[in-house]
Protein backbone atom coordinates (compact mmCIF):
# COMPACT_ATOMS: atom_id res chain seq x y z
CA UNK A 1 0.00 0.00 0.00
CA UNK A 2 2.84 2.36 1.32
CA UNK A 3 4.62 3.37 -2.09
CA UNK A 4 8.21 4.42 -0.95
CA UNK A 5 11.13 5.33 -3.84
CA UNK A 6 13.09 2.51 -3.81
CA UNK A 7 16.48 3.96 -2.36
CA UNK A 8 14.21 5.91 0.63
CA UNK A 9 12.41 1.80 1.61
CA UNK A 10 16.05 0.71 1.70
CA UNK A 11 17.35 3.36 4.01
CA UNK A 12 14.22 2.98 5.93
CA UNK A 13 14.52 -1.13 6.19
CA UNK A 14 18.65 -1.08 6.86
CA UNK A 15 17.70 1.99 10.19
CA UNK A 16 14.65 -0.59 11.28
CA UNK A 17 17.49 -3.32 11.67
CA UNK A 18 19.04 -1.65 14.46
CA UNK A 19 17.77 -1.47 17.65
CA UNK A 20 15.07 0.72 19.23
CA UNK A 21 14.25 1.55 16.02
CA UNK A 22 10.37 0.92 14.66
CA UNK A 23 8.86 1.58 11.03
CA UNK A 24 7.98 5.19 12.24
CA UNK A 25 11.46 6.16 13.46
CA UNK A 26 12.79 4.81 10.36
CA UNK A 27 11.03 7.07 8.45
CA UNK A 28 11.40 10.11 10.24
CA UNK A 29 15.46 9.72 10.28
CA UNK A 30 15.45 9.07 6.28
CA UNK A 31 13.36 11.90 5.65
CA UNK A 32 15.53 13.96 8.16
CA UNK A 33 18.84 12.63 6.02
CA UNK A 34 16.93 13.72 2.77
CA UNK A 35 16.56 17.09 3.93
CA UNK A 36 19.65 17.25 5.07
CA UNK A 37 21.29 17.45 2.20
CA UNK A 38 23.91 15.53 0.23
CA UNK A 39 27.06 16.57 1.97
CA UNK A 40 25.53 15.38 5.47
CA UNK A 41 24.24 12.26 4.37
CA UNK A 42 27.73 11.55 3.39
CA UNK A 43 29.18 12.17 6.55
CA UNK A 44 26.87 9.69 8.66
CA UNK A 45 27.09 7.56 5.82
CA UNK A 46 30.93 7.08 5.46
CA UNK A 47 31.49 7.16 9.19
CA UNK A 48 28.94 4.27 9.69
CA UNK A 49 30.33 2.09 6.97
CA UNK A 50 33.82 2.23 7.69
CA UNK A 51 33.62 1.84 11.34
CA UNK A 52 34.32 -2.00 11.76
CA UNK A 53 36.83 -1.54 9.84
CA UNK A 54 38.98 1.23 12.01
CA UNK A 55 38.05 -0.43 14.94
CA UNK A 56 39.62 -3.38 16.82
CA UNK A 57 39.73 -4.81 20.68
CA UNK A 58 42.57 -3.50 22.67
CA UNK A 59 45.26 -6.66 22.63
CA UNK A 60 45.23 -5.86 26.68
CA UNK A 61 41.52 -5.98 27.97
CA UNK A 62 39.33 -6.10 24.67
CA UNK A 63 37.83 -2.67 24.88
CA UNK A 64 37.01 -0.81 21.13
CA UNK A 65 40.23 0.55 19.91
CA UNK A 66 42.06 2.03 16.90
CA UNK A 67 45.16 1.03 17.65
CA UNK A 68 46.93 -1.71 19.70
CA UNK A 69 46.15 -0.80 23.14
CA UNK A 70 42.69 0.62 24.14
CA UNK A 71 43.13 4.77 25.40
CA UNK A 72 42.73 3.46 28.97
CA UNK A 73 45.54 0.73 28.90
CA UNK A 74 47.54 3.40 27.48
CA UNK A 75 47.37 5.66 29.76
CA UNK A 76 50.44 5.59 32.19
CA UNK A 77 47.98 7.29 35.15
CA UNK A 78 45.74 4.34 35.28
CA UNK A 79 46.36 1.73 38.40
CA UNK A 80 47.24 -1.28 36.99
CA UNK A 81 47.00 -3.42 39.84
CA UNK A 82 43.12 -3.67 39.78
CA UNK A 83 41.44 -4.95 37.06
CA UNK A 84 37.75 -4.32 37.18
CA UNK A 85 35.54 -7.42 34.49
CA UNK A 86 32.35 -6.16 32.43
CA UNK A 87 30.47 -7.44 30.19
CA UNK A 88 30.63 -5.32 27.69
CA UNK A 89 31.97 -2.00 26.25
CA UNK A 90 29.08 0.12 27.41
CA UNK A 91 29.70 -1.26 30.61
CA UNK A 92 33.00 -0.05 30.52
CA UNK A 93 31.31 3.25 29.49
CA UNK A 94 28.81 3.35 32.30
CA UNK A 95 31.65 3.10 34.68
CA UNK A 96 34.00 5.41 33.00
CA UNK A 97 31.11 8.04 33.15
CA UNK A 98 30.94 7.51 36.85
CA UNK A 99 34.24 9.16 37.13
CA UNK A 100 35.08 7.11 40.39
CA UNK A 101 37.55 4.13 38.70
CA UNK A 102 41.23 5.29 37.68
CA UNK A 103 42.28 1.73 37.12
CA UNK A 104 41.99 -1.09 34.57
CA UNK A 105 38.84 -3.25 32.83
CA UNK A 106 38.62 -6.57 31.43
CA UNK A 107 35.81 -6.76 28.88
CA UNK A 108 34.92 -10.15 28.57
CA UNK A 109 32.27 -9.71 25.48
CA UNK A 110 29.29 -11.13 26.69
CA UNK A 111 28.51 -13.60 29.89
CA UNK A 112 28.13 -17.23 30.24
CA UNK A 113 24.80 -18.62 28.90
CA UNK A 114 24.04 -22.14 28.59
CA UNK A 115 20.50 -21.21 27.15
CA UNK A 116 22.25 -19.38 24.08
CA UNK A 117 25.10 -22.00 24.45
CA UNK A 118 28.00 -19.12 25.63
CA UNK A 119 30.34 -21.23 28.08
CA UNK A 120 33.35 -19.80 29.21
CA UNK A 121 35.70 -20.75 26.28
CA UNK A 122 33.29 -17.81 24.29
CA UNK A 123 34.59 -14.92 26.80
CA UNK A 124 37.48 -13.30 26.93
CA UNK A 125 38.62 -15.31 29.99
CA UNK A 126 41.96 -17.30 29.38
CA UNK A 127 43.37 -13.42 28.58
CA UNK A 128 41.80 -12.30 32.22
CA UNK A 129 43.78 -15.33 34.07
CA UNK A 130 47.00 -14.55 31.41
CA UNK A 131 46.62 -10.75 33.01
CA UNK A 132 46.44 -11.80 36.55
CA UNK A 133 49.71 -14.54 36.11
CA UNK A 134 51.57 -12.09 34.81
CA UNK A 135 51.24 -8.38 35.80
CA UNK A 136 51.40 -7.98 39.73
CA UNK A 137 47.28 -8.09 39.92
CA UNK A 138 45.85 -7.06 43.61
CA UNK A 139 42.28 -6.68 42.87
CA UNK A 140 39.90 -8.19 40.49
CA UNK A 141 36.42 -6.58 41.05
CA UNK A 142 33.58 -8.30 39.01
CA UNK A 143 31.51 -6.06 37.52
CA UNK A 144 29.09 -8.43 35.45
CA UNK A 145 25.40 -6.96 35.75
CA UNK A 146 23.45 -8.78 38.74
CA UNK A 147 21.59 -10.80 36.46
CA UNK A 148 21.52 -14.83 36.44
CA UNK A 149 23.91 -14.98 33.51
CA UNK A 150 25.55 -12.03 35.13
CA UNK A 151 26.36 -13.95 39.22
CA UNK A 152 27.22 -17.17 37.29
CA UNK A 153 29.60 -15.42 35.43
CA UNK A 154 31.21 -13.74 38.31
CA UNK A 155 31.05 -17.25 39.91
CA UNK A 156 32.74 -18.76 37.52
CA UNK A 157 35.79 -16.39 37.22
CA UNK A 158 35.92 -16.82 41.78
CA UNK A 159 36.63 -20.39 40.87
CA UNK A 160 38.79 -19.60 38.16
CA UNK A 161 40.93 -17.00 40.19
CA UNK A 162 41.34 -19.35 43.26
CA UNK A 163 44.54 -20.50 41.90
CA UNK A 164 45.92 -16.88 42.56
CA UNK A 165 45.34 -16.71 46.21
CA UNK A 166 47.33 -13.25 46.59
CA UNK A 167 44.46 -11.71 44.20
CA UNK A 168 41.65 -10.20 46.02
CA UNK A 169 38.30 -10.63 44.45
CA UNK A 170 35.74 -8.83 44.83
CA UNK A 171 31.97 -8.52 43.01
CA UNK A 172 30.40 -4.64 42.76
CA UNK A 173 28.13 -3.51 45.58
CA UNK A 174 24.25 -4.38 45.10
CA UNK A 175 21.80 -2.36 46.81
CA UNK A 176 18.92 0.25 46.62
CA UNK A 177 19.93 2.81 43.44
CA UNK A 178 20.62 6.32 44.59
CA UNK A 179 17.33 8.56 44.57
CA UNK A 180 15.06 5.82 44.33
CA UNK A 181 11.69 5.44 46.96
CA UNK A 182 12.47 2.32 49.22
CA UNK A 183 8.72 1.93 48.40
CA UNK A 184 8.83 1.18 44.97
CA UNK A 185 12.16 -1.39 44.97
CA UNK A 186 11.69 -5.03 44.13
CA UNK A 187 11.87 -7.77 47.29
CA UNK A 188 15.22 -8.81 46.11
CA UNK A 189 16.75 -5.66 45.96
CA UNK A 190 15.52 -4.94 48.72
CA UNK A 191 17.05 -8.24 50.36
CA UNK A 192 20.33 -7.42 48.95
CA UNK A 193 20.34 -3.79 50.76
CA UNK A 194 19.32 -5.27 53.84
CA UNK A 195 22.33 -8.24 53.61
CA UNK A 196 24.66 -5.48 52.44
CA UNK A 197 24.63 -2.80 54.76
CA UNK A 198 27.18 -1.21 56.08
CA UNK A 199 27.87 0.47 59.82
CA UNK A 200 27.75 4.04 59.41
CA UNK A 201 30.66 6.23 60.73
CA UNK B 1 36.12 11.75 30.89
CA UNK B 2 34.78 9.43 28.46
CA UNK B 3 37.38 8.15 26.10
CA UNK B 4 35.99 6.49 22.57
CA UNK B 5 38.60 6.02 19.77
CA UNK B 6 37.92 8.66 17.12
CA UNK B 7 35.76 6.81 14.59
CA UNK B 8 33.62 5.78 17.19
CA UNK B 9 33.54 9.13 19.30
CA UNK B 10 32.60 10.59 15.12
CA UNK B 11 29.49 7.63 14.17
CA UNK B 12 28.47 8.30 17.85
CA UNK B 13 28.39 12.09 17.03
CA UNK B 14 27.07 11.72 13.25
CA UNK B 15 23.82 10.07 15.51
CA UNK B 16 23.10 12.62 17.64
CA UNK B 17 22.42 15.16 15.03
CA UNK B 18 19.50 12.91 14.19
CA UNK B 19 16.04 13.91 15.63
CA UNK B 20 15.12 12.03 18.83
CA UNK B 21 18.37 10.06 19.18
CA UNK B 22 20.48 10.81 22.71
CA UNK B 23 23.82 10.39 23.82
CA UNK B 24 22.61 7.08 25.32
CA UNK B 25 21.22 5.90 21.93
CA UNK B 26 23.82 6.92 19.73
CA UNK B 27 26.37 5.12 21.60
CA UNK B 28 23.96 1.31 21.45
CA UNK B 29 23.60 2.22 17.66
CA UNK B 30 26.91 2.38 17.47
CA UNK B 31 27.89 -0.89 19.43
CA UNK B 32 25.20 -2.32 17.49
CA UNK B 33 26.73 -1.51 14.15
CA UNK B 34 30.68 -2.86 15.08
CA UNK B 35 28.90 -5.88 16.59
CA UNK B 36 27.03 -6.46 13.14
CA UNK B 37 30.10 -6.59 11.46
CA UNK B 38 31.79 -4.41 7.87
CA UNK B 39 29.55 -5.88 5.88
CA UNK B 40 25.89 -4.65 7.44
CA UNK B 41 28.14 -1.41 8.27
CA UNK B 42 28.49 -1.03 4.67
CA UNK B 43 25.11 -1.51 3.67
CA UNK B 44 24.05 0.76 6.61
CA UNK B 45 26.08 3.12 5.65
CA UNK B 46 26.26 3.32 1.44
CA UNK B 47 22.04 3.39 1.45
CA UNK B 48 22.74 6.87 3.68
CA UNK B 49 25.24 8.14 1.83
CA UNK B 50 23.79 7.98 -1.73
CA UNK B 51 19.92 8.77 -0.50
CA UNK B 52 20.08 12.51 -1.17
CA UNK B 53 21.50 11.80 -4.72
CA UNK B 54 19.18 9.27 -5.38
CA UNK B 55 15.37 10.70 -4.77
CA UNK B 56 14.39 14.12 -6.14
CA UNK B 57 10.83 15.76 -5.91
CA UNK B 58 8.18 14.68 -7.97
CA UNK B 59 7.91 17.31 -10.95
CA UNK B 60 3.55 17.28 -10.19
CA UNK B 61 2.81 17.00 -6.66
CA UNK B 62 6.71 17.08 -5.09
CA UNK B 63 6.66 13.84 -3.43
CA UNK B 64 9.94 12.31 -3.05
CA UNK B 65 10.67 10.19 -6.09
CA UNK B 66 13.25 8.36 -7.50
CA UNK B 67 11.66 9.37 -11.31
CA UNK B 68 10.11 12.29 -12.66
CA UNK B 69 6.95 11.31 -11.37
CA UNK B 70 6.49 9.74 -7.61
CA UNK B 71 4.73 6.41 -8.09
CA UNK B 72 1.55 8.31 -6.91
CA UNK B 73 1.19 10.59 -9.77
CA UNK B 74 2.51 7.49 -12.33
CA UNK B 75 -0.36 5.39 -11.09
CA UNK B 76 -2.95 5.68 -14.07
CA UNK B 77 -5.32 4.08 -11.17
CA UNK B 78 -5.45 7.23 -9.30
CA UNK B 79 -8.13 9.91 -9.54
CA UNK B 80 -6.85 12.58 -11.00
CA UNK B 81 -9.67 15.38 -10.69
CA UNK B 82 -8.82 15.15 -7.19
CA UNK B 83 -5.86 16.77 -4.68
CA UNK B 84 -5.02 16.23 -1.08
CA UNK B 85 -2.31 19.20 0.18
CA UNK B 86 0.00 18.22 2.66
CA UNK B 87 2.28 19.82 4.56
CA UNK B 88 5.07 17.53 4.59
CA UNK B 89 5.95 13.81 2.39
CA UNK B 90 5.59 12.17 6.12
CA UNK B 91 1.83 13.42 6.30
CA UNK B 92 1.13 12.10 2.53
CA UNK B 93 2.32 8.46 3.79
CA UNK B 94 0.51 8.78 6.72
CA UNK B 95 -2.77 9.41 4.50
CA UNK B 96 -2.06 6.64 2.14
CA UNK B 97 -1.81 4.23 5.53
CA UNK B 98 -5.21 5.14 6.06
CA UNK B 99 -5.70 3.25 2.71
CA UNK B 100 -8.74 5.47 2.14
CA UNK B 101 -7.50 7.83 -0.26
CA UNK B 102 -6.83 6.79 -4.40
CA UNK B 103 -6.38 10.20 -5.66
CA UNK B 104 -3.59 12.11 -5.73
CA UNK B 105 -1.64 15.03 -3.34
CA UNK B 106 0.36 18.21 -3.53
CA UNK B 107 2.93 18.39 -1.06
CA UNK B 108 3.53 21.99 0.34
CA UNK B 109 6.95 21.01 1.80
CA UNK B 110 6.12 23.65 4.83
CA UNK B 111 3.57 25.66 6.31
CA UNK B 112 3.25 29.17 6.79
CA UNK B 113 5.43 30.61 9.85
CA UNK B 114 5.69 34.06 10.14
CA UNK B 115 8.07 33.40 12.90
CA UNK B 116 10.53 31.28 11.42
CA UNK B 117 9.74 33.36 8.09
CA UNK B 118 8.18 31.07 5.98
CA UNK B 119 5.70 33.16 3.70
CA UNK B 120 3.58 31.91 0.58
CA UNK B 121 6.56 31.96 -1.60
CA UNK B 122 8.42 29.38 0.28
CA UNK B 123 5.73 26.97 -0.03
CA UNK B 124 4.83 25.04 -3.24
CA UNK B 125 1.76 27.18 -4.00
CA UNK B 126 2.06 28.19 -6.94
CA UNK B 127 2.57 25.06 -8.60
CA UNK B 128 -0.19 23.84 -6.59
CA UNK B 129 -2.57 26.53 -8.73
CA UNK B 130 -1.09 25.97 -11.59
CA UNK B 131 -2.34 21.96 -11.77
CA UNK B 132 -5.77 23.28 -10.64
CA UNK B 133 -6.18 25.59 -13.52
CA UNK B 134 -4.96 23.53 -16.12
CA UNK B 135 -6.28 19.79 -15.00
CA UNK B 136 -10.36 20.06 -14.44
CA UNK B 137 -9.81 19.49 -10.89
CA UNK B 138 -13.00 19.23 -9.04
CA UNK B 139 -12.12 19.31 -5.03
CA UNK B 140 -9.12 20.34 -3.58
CA UNK B 141 -8.74 18.81 -0.03
CA UNK B 142 -6.59 20.57 2.55
CA UNK B 143 -4.95 18.38 4.98
CA UNK B 144 -2.43 20.45 6.69
CA UNK B 145 -2.59 19.87 10.32
CA UNK B 146 -5.30 21.52 12.31
CA UNK B 147 -2.53 23.75 14.19
CA UNK B 148 -2.30 27.34 14.32
CA UNK B 149 0.05 27.49 11.65
CA UNK B 150 -1.74 24.81 9.47
CA UNK B 151 -4.81 26.35 9.51
CA UNK B 152 -3.67 29.73 8.77
CA UNK B 153 -1.65 27.91 5.94
CA UNK B 154 -5.17 25.92 4.82
CA UNK B 155 -6.73 29.55 4.82
CA UNK B 156 -4.22 31.16 2.30
CA UNK B 157 -4.79 28.64 0.10
CA UNK B 158 -8.61 28.60 0.01
CA UNK B 159 -8.71 32.46 -0.76
CA UNK B 160 -5.79 31.63 -3.69
CA UNK B 161 -8.37 29.31 -4.68
CA UNK B 162 -11.51 31.52 -5.11
CA UNK B 163 -10.45 32.29 -8.54
CA UNK B 164 -11.68 29.22 -9.53
CA UNK B 165 -14.92 28.79 -8.70
CA UNK B 166 -15.85 25.37 -9.95
CA UNK B 167 -13.20 23.82 -7.66
CA UNK B 168 -14.90 22.71 -4.49
CA UNK B 169 -12.26 23.26 -1.37
CA UNK B 170 -13.01 21.19 1.46
CA UNK B 171 -10.66 20.66 5.32
CA UNK B 172 -10.05 17.20 6.70
CA UNK B 173 -12.70 16.89 9.66
CA UNK B 174 -11.94 17.47 13.48
CA UNK B 175 -13.02 15.55 15.87
CA UNK B 176 -12.46 13.08 18.15
CA UNK B 177 -9.60 10.56 17.35
CA UNK B 178 -11.33 7.18 17.05
CA UNK B 179 -10.67 4.59 20.48
CA UNK B 180 -10.70 8.13 21.98
CA UNK B 181 -11.51 8.85 26.06
CA UNK B 182 -13.87 12.09 25.54
CA UNK B 183 -12.83 12.82 29.90
CA UNK B 184 -9.69 12.94 28.39
CA UNK B 185 -9.67 14.69 25.29
CA UNK B 186 -8.85 18.70 25.41
CA UNK B 187 -11.23 21.27 24.73
CA UNK B 188 -10.91 22.66 21.68
CA UNK B 189 -10.92 19.15 20.17
CA UNK B 190 -14.03 18.28 21.76
CA UNK B 191 -15.78 21.79 21.31
CA UNK B 192 -14.87 21.17 17.10
CA UNK B 193 -16.22 17.48 17.49
CA UNK B 194 -19.61 19.17 18.63
CA UNK B 195 -19.41 21.66 16.05
CA UNK B 196 -18.84 19.11 13.29
CA UNK B 197 -21.60 17.08 14.40
CA UNK B 198 -23.01 14.85 11.42
CA UNK B 199 -27.01 13.51 11.46
CA UNK B 200 -26.91 9.88 12.29
CA UNK B 201 -28.45 7.88 9.29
Amino acid sequence: MLQYAQPLQRVIEEFQRLPGIGPKSAQRLAFYILRSGPEAARALGEAISSLPDDIGRCRVCHNYTEDELCPICDDPARDRTTICVVAEVSDLMALERSGEYRATYHVLAGVLSPLEGIGPGDLNIDSLLDRVSQDGIREVILATSPSVEGDATAEHIRQSLQQYPGVVVTRIALGLPVGADLDYQDQVTIARALSGRRQME
